[in-house]
């Protein structure tokens, strides 16, 4: 099972510690430049308000199995947690689509470094994907406070 | 970029044919089997009431760029559709977690054929995955069409 990268990420966010810890606390602009031999893919994507991106998250790591998170002390395992570091740093964000031209994407709501590779490009729909009264137990306080 | 199996999804559906085009479509319970040497990342899991299932759509064309869905008959990007067939086949899944025992994640509304292998697993937040009004413009219509 070998990636093949299909676009990479214009973004502000040139260093770690700058990203937000999830996309969806940032309104900041992307641009997601999808590489010319894919373009054919995007046909029809301005449809889609929000997308998924799919990216590499080239600086994880793909040895730890247990991680500290940023809400709160405990070490949690990486498929509970939405770290980067886990055996296929695959990250995942839902954006919002703000525009296309041609092959850029300039998508808000992205929380990739600059220069990350992008894997796949997604549509997000309401009907399938959203499940608003989902829950992880140890996460929404802490999340709520970070908000506040 | 060189995916890693974590683990394999154990699935009512043996053929393409008995798959639903979406796993919300369906309450069918399916059993993710996480590999031994991954276990450790599960710690916390049962936290979370809906899970992200990322699996490896092992039947997929990864050389079309365009595709007729279930949902029209007008051929739509990879990028701006669900369809297994991409350039990277990996499928992504909303699913709800009904228990956990050990390494076996039984959940319901996943659209995996038996086999497949699963590549990621991250927790669902309903703050953060959530957007129950984003949409896709061809395609819910066809969608609520469809559940009636």
């Amino acid at each position: 099972m070998l990636l093949r990268p299909i676009g990479v990420v214009h973004s502000p966010y040139l260093e770690m510690d700058q990203a937000p810890f999830q996309g969806r606390m940032s309104s900041a602009e992307s641009v997601v430049e999808v590489f010319e031999e894919y373009v054919d893919g995007l046909k029809d994507v301005e449809a889609a308000s929000h997308l998924y991106i799919l990216y590499w998250a080239h600086r994880a790591s793909r040895e730890i199995l247990q991680n500290v998170t940023p809400w709160g002390p405990e070490a949690r395992g990486v498929f509970a947690c939405r770290s980067p570091s886990r055996p296929n740093p695959i990250n995942l964000c839902v954006v919002e689509l703000v525009r296309r031209e041609d092959n850029r994407l300039t998508v808000r709501g992205l929380d990739a470094l600059e220069g990350s590779l992008v894997v796949d490009i997604k549509p997000y729909s309401g009907y399938i994907d959203a499940v608003p009264e989902a829950r992880i137990a140890w996460f929404e306080a802490s999340f709520r406070r970070r908000l506040e």
